[in-house]
């Protein structure tokens, strides 16, 4: 087991405190395993609160701070977090406005999130909710009904959170977050499994020379498994799964995303072929991200977000944003 | 080999295409492999160059822009740019205030930068140079005369950067990049070794289960192998490595860097055990940075670096930067 860690079952609660010390303008529950903005509740603005498994990181934790979210929760590695957590967290951000919880499409992470709407809701918190499900890669998954949410929760949870930093009220808010995942698309593929801390070993076996198309973030495997692929072809690959589930009807955001262990080097190379593929499309770009954000613990691969964006989208998604893993503007 | 990417022949190039798309504020030659922040040169400022083999990214192309370097020269992967390439991206970002070379100690760097100055002295550049030999774990390596630098590149490109911003001569940046480097010091891990594009396969053999102590980042082998260890024992091996050789007299920036493959959870964790042996050794941490900085392609592991910061040296870090890799304040 080649893991820098100290034993599986405090390798959650290691990472907690280890984000408490790295950023003080967070404020870190280690014990109740949520992350919560240091200035929560803001007074006059709606909350969002996300979460699911850990091993995604900098998802969702990274993304707390001004601008964006106001509490996460992690659960274990590739586990949902539990209802009561999903409510304190609920309860600890609302400013009285309302909450937004941001759930990703797995069978596990809808139930309790359902069950923690119940459970705030009984303290009084007004509470929204919006799936993220967008995966073209399979109909249903080993963890889902429907598509699973990867990639565009990143969109999602930056454009909704800035909306809200504005000051719209909740049901603007959702709204806002409905339609970025409405208009959203991902694509993902692996070069190698990844091993979660308990089990010790790779989640499924992909032999060297071969990739596995239309992975998920929990190492379960994907669509279609082939013999090595170049930067391009995979490009190629990706973006037409993409376009033939999405016509763009404006200039799109464009997320290339790591999955945990493939070097930046590669990732901006991939990118060049992802730009590639979208001008010879006729896809207009309106921005781009490269790096890792959506990942899956030590897995190497990459995955393809594509948001289409009007004024309004790309105004809200260029606005000041100050988290540990998305920081621009002020 | 599991590399997202077309031929190796072409990575570098493939990555600075890609990199110029996601960055419309840097100015990316992808022939004459220079990335020059936009606005340069900028009038009445001081310029930092930087530069060396590709395979460590973010580093250099990703700590372009306001508040840290005005140009970057990527070599092909662990290889040394040309000397050229660096007098070109000198005599682009001069503003006539003179320019400072942020070079990494080793041999081949060394060599081509001394060259550069040359080149560039005879356009009328007026040049200066700091060296970077942070690594306490060899005292010569497999590519060194003294140290490899490391880790402490961040600090003295961001440092120095921030001082040539607020309009510092010469002279006084290059002191100021000096005193950095001096009063830093890194210790790295491997527990994978990488794999270069062009060779396909590991640098070295690491068996699952042993990891390599004192590791550097082009991929040769370190001071010492051992089973593995968890993180708090690799934290008490690192920390105490470096202060071994460093009695702080300030407290401390922390740098726990990833080596490229190594998931964020797994160095928040690492974070914590980082923390915990600084302040059993009375250590006081000023700052902390987690994340993958300093890289060495696929290689999974970490580095600590500790850089000693008075005042003005903390006030120089937390000064306003904007590039892709580190971005805060405005």
């Amino acid at each position: 087991m080649r893991m820098l860690i100290n034993v599986p079952e405090t390798v959650v609660a290691d990472a907690l405190r280890g984000m408490a010390a790295a950023h003080p303008d967070l404020s870190v529950d280690v014990e109740g395993r949520v992350i919560v903005r240091r200035d929560a509740p803001v007074a006059g603005k709606v909350a969002l609160v996300s979460g699911g498994g850990s091993g995604h990181e900098p998802l969702h934790g990274g993304f707390v701070g001004p601008g964006m979210l106001d509490a996460a929760c992690p659960g274990e590695v590739f586990t949902s977090p539990v209802p009561d957590q999903m409510a304190r967290a609920a309860a600890a951000v609302d400013s009285g406005e309302g909450v937004l919880f941001i759930v990703k499409n797995y069978t596990g992470d809808v139930l309790n999130f359902d069950m923690a709407i119940e459970l705030a809701e009984d303290e009084g918190v007004r509470l929204a909710k919006v799936l993220v499900n967008d995966d073209v890669a399979v109909t249903d998954s080993l963890y889902t009904a429907g598509r699973r949410g990867t990639g565009a929760t990143l969109f999602v949870e930056k454009i909704a959170g800035a909306a809200a930093e504005e000051g719209a009220p909740l049901e603007r808010v959702e709204a806002i977050a409905r339609q970025v995942n409405d208009g959203s698309r991902s694509f993902g593929v692996a070069l190698s499994a990844c091993s979660t801390p308990a089990k010790g070993s790779p989640t499924f076996e992909l032999p060297s020379g071969e990739l596995e198309l239309g992975i998920g973030i929990h190492g379960e495997p994907g669509r279609e498994r082939r013999a090595m692929m170049t930067s391009g072809e995979i490009a190629d690959f990706a973006v037409s799964a993409i376009l033939d589930d999405m016509k763009p009807s404006a200039p799109v955001l464009v997320l290339v995303n790591g999955m945990g262990a493939t070097p930046l080097l590669e990732l901006y190379g991939f990118n060049a072929e992802v730009q590639r593929v979208l001008a010879q499309r006729q896809v207009a770009v309106a921005r781009t991200l490269v790096g890792n954000y959506v990942t899956s613990l030590d897995m190497a691969g990459c995955s393809i977000t594509l948001c289409q964006a009007d004024e309004e989208l790309l105004r809200l998604w260029d606005a000041p944003v100050q988290t540990p893993a998305l920081r621009w503007g002020r």
